[in-house]
Parts: structure tokens; C-alpha cells; sequence
């Protein structure tokens, strides 16, 4: 087992150094934090990933969960874990003192996300269930609703989960069937099925807490007919757990993320699964979206979170494995070289750095636009929001797409024994494969970013994030060796507004299917100048640091580290936005004239 | 289970239509063969897939063989099909009649092994092994060696293997320590390990041949001290097999290609390993080169072959999966629709075309070229030898690096079911990952053909290649729709040419690390426009066949689905080379000029 799978300096750098986390303590919400209170907080989720949840990485994929007698059995371990995230407050970090919680920014929760994510990624989505689930009862549920299923979901002894997705209706959700009819009672009765829902049985927790996406009985049709509900495993009647009628009808055997169980679910086949409502009915898509917008960016980081530890496990594997000799080397006695001097496996470590470390900075700066949005008002609440709307896609399916590549090169830098399921990597590949699938496909991010969020309000988000750029390109000091990236950057952001404006010309046209037909391109394109942003706001705080010139050579070689990973991706990733430039610009929409009967 | 893996319909047209396979019947060798006899095996192979490899895809994945008491077992299909592959004479197909083979050029014996590869890729690889092995000691051996052993290995009763990999020595064959040392009755006593042996050691078989790389006593360092040696698993003696002290020390736990097992080996524990020298002394490199550059076809092949049936299973789940509806739609009473109508699902469908439709008409070309070469003498069987030589670490690495990213494709079309062990796709995915690892790396494949290939004999090799594609240039019709992209191709192969030249004078002036740091890059835009290359070549004999008013609906689309891919090659994939070649052409050699310790 690799020893590193995160660099935790890199997280106060980016905290500190790059994001100013502790600047939100000025706002009241936040006035019990500071610097320290945020770093306690990472190095407690560290020493809990370091004991708790890393050294089970292999063992909860080899052990995978089983449906036994119409239940799943989970790895022992996870109900040692619920305990640990129920004592240690994880599940309900981020709600507020009143509710139980430590009203714990975002930029630091979602850290807390990457750590354990990093360190055994199917054993970190259990409290994160839990905590979105809460989150939507917490927001838009009646009290008695709260005062039942919250304080078992933030103790771990109840799992939260969503469930949305049915057979008939995977990424089309106006076509949701699950019905819920009144009741005289208040309540309503479930009848449907769900499938694919992460952690929806298990054995480790004593109730299971679906929060369901169904249409009341009668109800419009499409998105605008859907409500939320609150459909428990186990319902309380004079205080016992007595069934609800929820059949775990089976299990999904997956290629990764194996030790967490999804389940197909049956409600109501016995015409008693009681379901409470949460909110105001047909307006469950929108509150649902609450909690799939936090799920979004929870799955970029889980995806960069396992891009890290392949990263580090290739890396120590770099530093460690004599093979080969320089090219230059003529003399054959000399003793071979450590692989990380070949100049094609630093690239491939560089790759693998610079998306890891790109990706999690635009994660934190999303996070920090929601814990900004969280505590100001009027236009500025406004416009933090839309910076989130907008990049919120983008956050989750640049690392979701990229980790495929990066855990692919990692493996690569092993060699044979990369492909051996002795190290790490193997599984690292397999397990984020899902995230360009759960939460949305990147082909749906790519509808949401160009077809929604880059048009909406006359495209005001999309002129913000150019602000939010311009303002990082006015910070690059005078005298700079990042100069010439500052200038690529410039150029690459009004690359990115100039097809944004043609994409939209084509919607206003009416030529909708032709502005979308490479939503999935555009999305892609988006992400590279992002992830350029900001390596930029990076290379400025490390430069900044180098100034010193007292720094300890680890200091030293950690800020070179940072510009050398920010030339990296300005030498090798983002001159690929001309190519989709040149391809978004291009009058042949050969998708969409196509016809399908070609593919054979 | 997918009903298709592949179209044998796209076989007889590159066969025939694109390459003109039968013309080479004109030559005496090849003279008993004709268009019928060709197809005629290319049908027997589809129905030996058909019946023995496909249906057992799935059941050798997850019954992976076993490694007990110091013996690897095997499924048991294994057995039957060794038995099938040396009845049918699939091993000795490419041997002479006089050897007992069939004289089968290696365009069409190349196609065989794609359609034993998509339909079970892992059960596809003993008899290629097994011919491989032969053809060494055919090419080399002396007349005994040939008699003992070349007889068993086609019937398939025996097993050939390539044994080159040692612990110390991955990609570093100079570095190989497995002694020979001579005896007074002509044998050798070998002591050493190998590792990453495939079918190594297995019980479908009574007796495994290792052709096997050794140092004998004494020999100088570096590859120019190594040898050829025939080593069994067991000896004959006085007409029995007896041990040949050769320890089956364990078998590799893989993520894929799991069907076929991967041995550590241990030649020589008790001093009774008994070894017969190959050929000369010190010449065993060339000699297994000869095996290896056939195997790094091979290893395109088969990356190709898995890439076809994961395009398959992702194309027939598209045309039957209803979800969600056009884009224009706003009618939820409308019945939804097949996901192939998607854009999006459609662009990785033509992604996944291109890849594999590109790389099985290139590898087709190589092995035109080997056939060629074979018949030819002077100074044109030279010049095929260079374009083989030049284009073989092409087709070797674009499809298994390529092959990645299109079963991924495959995963993403079926969305949450990609995921899942139920369905092919995720296999695919976790097969084909071997590729750009087994038979040298990626990395060594660029060194390879930028540091060897392209510089030899001052760049004659490439200049070869450009006369290739100005003949297929020469070739497109004067009016067709096809011009603009032969203008876009002439315009790729000047750019290839201008950024070889380029980096052939860094190398003269002996900056050879500058030459060589982005070496990968270099065979990713060499790979790029040879698809390009063999898709204007497709392109055209398409347009030939849509000349002809009569065609059926069925033919019809077939030729305008070729049409489509090329369209989508030329706009979708082809521009990349433009941001390779800018790369290339950075003086910003961040790879070699930075310090390793920067990587934290």
C-alpha cells in the first residue's frame, strides 16, 4: 500500500495561500473560525482517513458487499466508520449551531470530502449521503420531519440517501413514475421502483432514509409534476422501528467503487410504504436540485480525490524503481536510474499533478463562491450564486472525465505492475470510471453548462466568470515570469467568449440543435480554462512565496513544484481549446445530419 | 450478451475493396490463394469464434485460472480450444506448406487473430503465442530443435511463450541476468527468472516452450551478450517428458485480460534446467525482435479487436435504449427515444468507429507491407521493410492507447449500466489496458520511432511514408466530395515532415534529450495522421462503390457510414496535431530541464 495518498501541505496552500479561507471569518456565520480551527479540522479528517478508512482500500474492493436473503451486508468496517462520522460531528459539519453542526464553510467540508475520498473512496460516501439528505430536510422539511430523521442521520445510526433514477427514466427525469397517493393521514403512499441508489441498504446502520423523487397521484406530467418525499426503510410507530415496505430488490455488481453497496428498490409493493412530504408538492425537481448541485461538486472531488492517490502512489513508485539509464549513458555498469528521470514519466506525473492540484483549487474556489453566497445579500448573493451555477458543471466533469486519464497514467508509470492488482492503481482506474456517470453524464453537464447556465440572464454568468479571470490577470505583479501565461490566459478567456457568443447567436437563430450538438466539446473547453484560471491564481500565491529568501528547501521545491506544474499545463493542456475552438466554429453538424442507420 | 462483436461485411471491404488482398496472389508464394479462399477463412474463423471463444467472454473473466500446489489451471474451454485451434491449423496458418502451414498471408492471418481477439481476447492469445514461439525457432533453429518441438506447438498439444522480462530488467533488456552456461553434450544449463510470462505455465497444454532471452557465462554486457534459447517446461528423454527443473514460482493478479494466465517463472533451481541455444551466440535480441515486432501488431490487433466489440455492444444497446427526447421536443406524451438519436450519443459512437475502423485498415497495411516485403527482393522489399519497420510502433500504440478512451466511450453510451459487471462494455475496458503496457510501453514505442525509425538511414523511412500518402492523395478523383479533405491531409503529412526535421536537427546537433523528451507526442501525431492516411483510402473506394445506382439499402448505408467517419476523423480528431506540433516545437523543455524533487 502506497504511504501517501494527499499532500496535506498542498491543502493549506490552497486554503491559505491561494483561497483566503479565513477571510469568511469576518462574516458572523463564521466568526468561531479562524486559520487554526480549519487546519484542526484537516488534520482530524487526516488521522481518522489515516486509521480508519486508508488501510481498508483493497480489502472493501476485494470484500465487496453481498445481497443475502433480501439484504445487503456491508463491509464490517463501515459500521465502525457510521460510528466515527456520527461522533466526530462529520455528517453534520457544515449545519448550523442550532441544528447540531459546526457551521463549517464549504472550502473546508468539501476538504474533508477529499481526504477521506482520497484515502478509500468508497468508504467516504456514506456520511456524505447522509449529510445531502439532511441537508434537504433541514432546508425545506416541516419540523417534525427534522425532529424525527435528522439527529439519527447526523449520530450515523440512519443512512441517508436520493433517490431519483428508475428503469424507464435514467437522465430523463420528467419521465420519473413513481406515484404517491394521499392519504387521510397527512401522509402519502409510495408505489414504484428506484434503482442504482448508492448505499440505499445496508446492514451497518439500523434505518435507511430515501429522500424520493415521486408524482402525487394526478399530478402534471414532466419535470413540473414531480414532489419530494421522505420514504424511510424502517418507519417510527409508537416508538418502534416497524417496515415501511421498502424491498431491496437487489444489488448492482460494479467494475469499482466496490465497497459501496447500490441498491434497485421496490416501494410499496404491499401498498404500505408511507411516504412524508417535504416542501410544497410538484416543486420536488428544484429542491432536489439543492442537494444534486452539492452532489455535483462532492463527485469532482471524489474524482480528484482518487486522481490524487493514483498520483502519489505512481509517484513513490517513480521515485523508488531503478529501470533504465539516461539517455546519454553509453556505460552499461553503471547502476540503472530511478524511473522519475525519464523525461516521458515526469510528463506523466506532471499530467497527473497538474489535474489534480488545477481541479482541486477550482473546487475550493466553487465552494467558496457557495460560502460567500451564503452569507451576503442583494446583488452580490446574486452574483456569487451564478458563478457557482455556472461553474458547478464544469467542477464536476472536468475532474470526472480527466481522472480516467490521470489513474490511466498512473498506471502507465507502473508499468506491468500497474496492471496488477498488488498496487493500487488498478482499482484507482476502476473505481472513478463512475464518475462521469452518477449525478448527471458529462454528455447532461454539457446541455446544463451551454443549454442553461452560459445563456441564462442574456449570458451575465458567463461575463462574470470573464470578470472573475480578469481580476487574477490584474493580479500578475509587473515583473513576472509568469507574464507570457498571463497573456495565453487573456487570449484563451476571449477564445472562450467569442464561441460562447456564436453558440448563443445559433440558439437565437432557432438553430438550437446546432448550438448543442457539441455541448459536450464546449463543456470540455470551459474546463481547460478554468483549470488555467486557476493555475494562474496558483502561480501568483506561489511566486508571492518565493520572494522569500529564507524558505526551507522543501518550501523551496514545493513553490517551484507549484510553477513548474502551472507551465506544465500551459505548455500541454490548454492550447487543446484551439482544437475545439476550431471544431465548435465548424458548419459541419455531422451528428445532427446524420442519420443513425450510417452507424453499422 | 451483445449479439455483435463485429462486421465481417467492414473485413471483406478492407480486404478486398481498400487493400486489394488478392493481388498478392500473383505472386508464386502466395499463388494457391485466392478472394474466395481468403474469405473462406475469415467465415471459419467467425464461426470457430462464434461457437468456442464468444460464448466463454465473460465466464474466463470472472473463473480467472488458479495458482495451486506450484501449477496454474486454466478454465477448462482452454483445453477444447487448443485442441480446435491445432485441428483447424489456426497456429501453423502463416508457416510454409513444407513446415505443415498453409502459406496464409499475414493480412488475412492478422485478421484472424482480430476475430478470435473481439470475441474472447484473453482465449485469443494461446495460439498466437504458440505460432509466435514457432516462427522463431523456424526462422533460426537448427533442424533437430525444429523437429522436437515445432510438430507439438501447432497441434496445440504444446505451448510456446516469449520469455524476455526479468524483476530487475522491465523495459531494460540490456539488463537481463538469466545465465546460460555451456556443457560438454551441446546444451546449456539455464538459471534465472522471468517475470510477465504469458501462458507461461498452464494445464491445457503437456508441455510449455519458453523462447527465452539468456546471458551465456561470459558474455559481454549490454543486449549485445544476449542469446536465443528453446527452454521446455519439460524434456524429452529417451521419448519421455521428464521435469526441466523449471518452477512455476506464481501467477499475477490482474485487472483484465484475465482469462489467460501470467507466470513467474524460476529456470534452474536445481542446476537441471537444460537450454538449446537459438541461432548464434549473442544475436538472440534480433532474433526475438523478429517475434517482437510481429507481437507488436499483434498487440494492435487485439486492442483494436476489443475496442470492436465494446463499439458493438455500445451501438446495439443505442439503437434499442429509449431515453429522453429531441431537443425541439416538448410533447411528455410523446414516447421516448432510441439514445442513438442523441448527439452526443452519436459523436462516441463515430468516435469509437473511427478509432477502430483507422486502426484495423492500418494494421491491415502493415501486414500488406510484411507480406510484401516477403515476396519482394532488392530494393523494394527494402522499402517495405522500412515502412513496416516505421509504421510498427504506430500501430502498435494509437490503437491500444486510443482503445482506452474508446471502451470508456462504450461505458458512458449505456450510462449507469456501463458501469456494471451485467453488461460487456466494463471488461472491454479492463482488458484492453494491458496494451499500451505488454510488448514495450508507449514510452519506449516513441523512443523507438523517433530515435530509431525516423532518423535511420537519414530519415528514409518517413520520406517512404510521404510517398505513401501523396499516391493515396493522387488517388482521390477529381471531382469528389472528398477533396477538401485530401488538401487537409496533404497539409498534416507537411506539417509531420516539417516538425521530423525539426527534431532530427536537434538530435544532429546532439541535443539528443531535447530530440527525445516528447518522443510520446511524436507517436501520438504520427498515429493520428497514419488513421487519417487509411481513412481518405477507405474514403475513396467508398465513393467508388457509391458510384453504383443499384446498391441495396443495406450496402448503401454501409458506404455512407464510411463516408460519415471519415468526415468525422478529419473534423473531430485531425486537428490535434496541430497543438502536438506546436509542442513539439516549444523551446520550453520543461521535462528535462526540471529537478524531480519538485514533484511533491
Amino acid at each position: 500500500m502506497p504511504k501517501q495518498y494527499l499532500n496535506l501541505r498542498n491543502l493549506y496552500f490552497l486554503l491559505h495561500e491561494v483561497h483566503q479561507a479565513s477571510s469568511l471569518c469576518k462574516y458572523a456565520y463564521y466568526q468561531d473560525h479562524n486559520k487554526e480551527t480549519f487546519n484542526m479540522v484537516l488534520d482530524a479528517a487526516k488521522s481518522l482517513a489515516d486509521k480508519h478508512l486508508h488501510p481498508y482500500l483493497t480489502e472493501m474492493d476485494r470484500k465487496a458487499p453481498r445481497y443475502e436473503h433480501g439484504q445487503i451486508f456491508v463491509h464490517p468496517q463501515v459500521k465502525n466508520l457510521m460510528k466515527l462520522y456520527g461522533e466526530g460531528g462529520w455528517i453534520s459539519a457544515t449545519a448550523t449551531y442550532e441544528e447540531g453542526g459546526q457551521q463549517l464553510p464549504l472550502i473546508v467540508s468539501n476538504l474533508v470530502g477529499f481526504i477521506f475520498g482520497a484515502a478509500n473512496y468508497s468508504a467516504s460516501v456514506f456520511p456524505f449521503l447522509s449529510t445531502g439528505a439532511s441537508n434537504l430536510i433541514r432546508n425545506f422539511g416541516k419540523e417534525e420531519l427534522k425532529k424525527t430523521f435528522i439527529p439519527k442521520m447526523y449520530t450515523g445510526e440512519w443512512q441517508g440517501t436520493m433517490a431519483l433514477t428508475e428503469p424507464q427514466a435514467g437522465s430523463s427525469l420528467s419521465d420519473v413514475q413513481t406515484t404517491a397517493y394521499p392519504t387521510a393521514t397527512g401522509h402519502f403512499l409510495i408505489k414504484g421502483q428506484k434503482i442504482f441508489i448508492s448505499a440505499g441498504d445496508h446492514d451497518a446502520v439500523e434505518n435507511v432514509v430515501h429522500l424520493l423523487l415521486a408524482r402525487i397521484q394526478g399530478a402534471p406530467a414532466g419535470t413540473k409534476g414531480i414532489s419530494l418525499f421522505v420514504v424511510p426503510k424502517k418507519r417510527l410507530e409508537n416508538g418502534q422501528l416497524v417496515s415501511n415496505d421498502v424491498i431491496t430488490a437487489g444489488m448492482y455488481h460494479k467494475m469499482g467503487y466496490k465497497g459501496a453497496p447500490i441498491a434497485h428498490l421496490i416501494f410499496g409493493e404491499k401498498e404500505d410504504c408511507h411516504g412524508y412530504l417535504v416542501g410544497e408538492p410538484h416543486k420536488g425537481l428544484s429542491y432536489m436540485f439543492q442537494m444534486m448541485n452539492e452532489a455535483r461538486l462532492a463527485v469532482g472531488m471524489s474524482a480528484v480525490s482518487i486522481a490524487s492517490a493514483a498520483y502519489y502512489a505512481s509517484l513513490e513508485y517513480a521515485q523508488e524503481r531503478p529501470q533504465g539509464r539516461p539517455l546519454s549513458a553509453k556505460n552499461l555498469a553503471e547502476p540503472q536510474i530511478p524511473i522519475i528521470e525519464h523525461f516521458d514519466v515526469r510528463r506523466m506525473l506532471l499530467f497527473q499533478k497538474s489535474v489534480v492540484e488545477g481541479s482541486l483549487s477550482l473546487l475550493m474556489q466553487c465552494s467558496l463562491y457557495a460560502d460567500l453566497a451564503k452569507v451576503s445579500e442583494g446583488e452580490t448573493k446574486a452574483e456569487y450564486e451564478l458563478l457557482l451555477d455556472l461553474l458547478t458543471p464544469v467542477a464536476k466533469s472536468y475532474p470526472s472525465e480527466m481522472a480516467i486519464l490521470t489513474t490511466s497514467a498512473a498506471i502507465q508509470c507502473l508499468g506491468g505492475y500497474g496492471f496488477l492488482e498488488d498496487f493500487t492503481p488498478e482499482q484507482f482506474f476502476r473505481d472513478t470510471r463512475i464518475h462521469p456517470i452518477h449525478e448527471g453524464t458529462t454528455g447532461i453537464q454539457g446541455l446544463d453548462l451551454l443549454g442553461r447556465k452560459a445563456m441564462m440572464q442574456d449570458g451575465k454568468a458567463v461575463v462574470l466568470f470573464m470578470t472573475e479571470i480578469r481580476k487574477t490577470l490584474l493580479a500578475v505583479p509587473a515583473v513576472s515570469r509568469l507574464r507570457p501565461r498571463k497573456h495565453e490566459l487573456a487570449e484563451a478567456s476571449q477564445y472562450l467568449q467569442g464561441i460562447t457568443m456564436h453558440l448563443a447567436d445559433l440558439a437565437k437563430e432557432g438553430q438550437i440543435e446546432k448550438c448543442l450538438a457539441d455541448a459536450t466539446l464546449y463543456l470540455e473547453y470551459f474546463g481547460i480554462i478554468a483549470i488555467a484560471w486557476q493555475w494562474l491564481v496558483q502561480g501568483i500565491a506561489a511566486e508571492k512565496a518565493l520572494d522569500n529568501d529564507n524558505l526551507s528547501e522543501e518550501e523551496y521545491n514545493f513553490y517551484q513544484g507549484k510553477i513548474l506544474t502551472l507551465h506544465y499545463f500551459y505548455e500541454y493542456e490548454l492550447p487543446k481549446i484551439k482544437i475545439l475552438h476550431r471544431r465548435l466554429e465548424s458548419s459541419n453538424y455531422l451528428t445532427v445530419t446524420m442519420k443513425s442507420t450510417y452507424l453499422v
